[in-house]
C-alpha cells in the first residue's frame, strides 16, 4: 500500500531514507542511487553515494560528517602519504574494504547493481538500494578552470570553482540496472530526495528511460527542497544554483522540479515562497520541518512527505 | 671495481642483498626482480618480490615472515573478510599503501621501473631495485589441479599441487627494463641470489636479451645454491624440483645453473656435493655457510660470494 521509490543522492537522501525505513516496512523501499560521482581512484572503484546511503541505514556512518565510517582509521592513507601517494580523498581503513570488495567483484564481471545488493543484504539491510545504472555514467563538471572530473571539483578543489555547466557522459548509452524501471513504474509513491538537483538528480534522469518512467507513473512524485533560507543545507547546491543562473532558494529549486513533481515540500523557513512557488508551477506545495537533525525529524519528515503524496494522489 | 648485478626473487635474495650493500657500496648494486609473481588484487597491482626486496633492504620488514611490513595491521583485510571478500591473499594496512601507490603510477601510465626507482629513493635506498621488465610476465603453474596463476597455486593453494611445467605468459613478447641490460654488461659480477630457480630465476631470464647479457657478461657470474642438506630454505623449491624430475638437492640446482654460471657457492653441510658437482658441472665449487640467519651472516655471504666470483675472473 505504500511502496516507495526514491530518487537518491548522498547524505541528504540517506537521512531521508533513514526515517522512511522507520515509517514503511523497508522492503517497500527502493533506493535508486546516484553514480556520477563514482571514480576510479589507485585501481578501485569507488561509489560514493551509495556507500553514504549504505552506511546510513545500516548504522555504521559518522555521524559527525555524515559520510564514512564510525570508527575509521587511516593506517593506510597516512603511509600513502608518506610515500608520495594521492591523499587527498579521504579513504579510511574499514572503508577501503568496500572499495576492495567492490572492485574485486566488477572485475569478476558482476554488475554494481549486484553487488550493491550482496553488500546492503550482508550488512543486514532490508530495502532495495540500487545504482541507477549498471553502466558507466560520469558527472563532469565545466568551470572557469576546465573541466573536471566530479570527485576533482568537489573533493580536491572544494567545490570552489564557479560551474558553467555539467555533463553526464556515458548517460546516453547507458541502461537502467535491473528493478529501477519497475521500482518506478510500481510504487504508491515516488520521491525526490533533499539531493542537489543537478549533482545527484540529474545524472539519475539521465538514464534512458528513468524520466519518463517518473513521469509517466500513477504514482504522485514528491520533491523535496534541499535549500534552505537560500542555503544548502550540505554541499554546493546554493553555489550551483546561482553560478548556472538560477534562484538561490526553494523556488529556484521548485522551477527545476516543476514539470516532474506533483508535490514540493517547502521548510517552514521557507513558508514565505508558498504562494510564490504555488503561483508560478504546477506543484502542490506543503510547508514542514525538514532539517533532519535526529532520528524523530527524519521520521516526522518522511510521514509528511508521503502524506502530502498520497493526499494529492 | 665491484659494480654487481643480482638476479633475484623474494626473500632469499632479499637477505642476500641486505647483506651486499653492507659489504659494497650500495649505488654499485643493481637488484634485477622477478615480477612472474605479481598479480592484480581487486584492482590493485602486487608486486610481492619487488615488496619483499625494498622492505628488506629498507628496513621495514616484517622479520618473522621475511615478508610484509613490521608492526603490519589487518583493519581492511579483517573488515573484508566480514563483507565476503577475498581474504586468503594477506594484505596489511600498511602494505597496502605500497599497492595503491603503484596502481595509482601505473594508471597514470608510469612504467613499474619508475615506480619502483620513486619508491625506494623514497624509503632512502641508494641501490638499484628494478623490475626485469616494464610489460606483463606472468608465471602460471601447470598441475594437477590444472593452469593456475602463480598466487593461486603459492598462496591460496600453499604451494600444495604437483607442479607439471611452468610458463611464463608475456615473456616473449616483453622487453628488458631500461637500465636491466646495462647493468648486466657493466657488471664486475653478476650473482644468481639464493631464490627459487624455476619461480623466480627463469622468469628473468625469459624475458628476450636478459640469458644472453648474462652468457655474454665478461664478468664471472655466480650462483648460490637455495638448496641445503636437499632442502629449500624457503618456499617449494624443494618440491618444484621433485615434481619436474630435478635431483632435490644443490647438485640438482647446480646442473641447471650449470651453462649459466661460472661459480656455483654450496652450503658447508653439502660440501660432500662439490666432488661430484665439479667433475660433472663446468662450474668452479666453493663451500661456505649460506644461511643467513642474521646480518653477519648475510655479510659473510655477500663477501665470499663476491670473492669466489672474483678470484675465478
Amino acid at each position: 500500500m505504500s511502496r516507495v521509490a526514491v530518487l537518491a543522492g548522498g547524505v541528504g537522501a540517506a537521512r531521508f531514507l533513514d526515517g522512511l525505513v522507520r515509517v514503511v516496512p523497508p522492503t517497500d523501499v527502493t533506493a535508486i542511487v546516484n553514480v556520477g560521482d563514482d571514480m576510479e581512484w589507485s585501481g578501485l572503484h569507488i561509489s560514493p553515494d551509495l556507500d553514504t546511503v549504505t552506511y546510513t541505514l545500516a548504522d555504521l556512518v559518522n555521524p559527525e560528517t555524515g559520510w564514512g565510517l564510525r570508527g575509521e582509521s587511516r593506517r593506510t592513507l597516512d603511509r600513502l602519504s608518506e610515500l608520495g601517494g594521492p591523499d587527498w580523498f579521504m579513504i579510511g581503513d574499514l572503508d577501503l574494504a568496500t572499495h576492495l570488495y567492490r572492485t574485486h567483484r566488477l572485475s569478476q564481471g558482476d554488475p554494481l547493481s549486484a553487488i550493491t545488493r550482496d553488500l546492503t543484504r550482508r550488512l543486514g539491510l532490508e530495502l532495495a538500494i540500487t545504482p541507477v545504472t549498471d553502466d558507466q555514467l560520469r558527472t563532469v563538471v565545466e568551470t572557469d578552470s576546465g573541466e573536471l572530473a566530479f570527485q576533482d571539483y568537489f573533493v580536491k578543489r572544494r567545490a570552489a570553482d564557479p560551474v558553467h555547466s555539467l555533463r553526464f557522459d556515458g548517460a546516453n548509452s547507458s541502461s537502467p540496472a535491473p528493478g529501477v524501471i519497475d521500482s518506478l513504474q510500481e510504487a504508491d509513491v515516488i520521491a525526490i530526495a533533499p539531493s542537489n538537483p543537478f549533482l545527484s538528480i540529474d545524472p539519475l534522469l539521465s538514464v534512458p528511460g528513468v524520466r519518463d518512467a517518473v513521469t509517466s507513473s500513477a504514482a504522485p512524485v514528491v520533491a523535496i527542497s534541499p535549500i534552505i533560507g537560500g542555503q544548502a543545507v550540505k554541499g554546493p547546491a546554493a553555489d550551483i544554483l546561482q553560478s548556472l543562473g538560477h534562484d538561490v532558494s526553494a523556488l529556484g529549486v521548485a522551477r527545476i522540479y516543476d514539470l516532474l513533481a506533483d508535490v514540493f515540500i517547502l521548510d517552514e523557513e521557507d513558508a514565505s515562497l508558498a504562494t510564490e512557488i504555488d503561483a508560478e508551477t504546477g506543484m502542490r506545495v506543503v510547508v514542514m520541518a525538514t532539517l533532519m537533525k535526529d532520528v524523530e525529524a527524519k521520521m516526522a519528515l518522511a510521514s509528511g512527505t508521503l502524506k502530502a503524496a498520497l493526499d494529492a494522489g
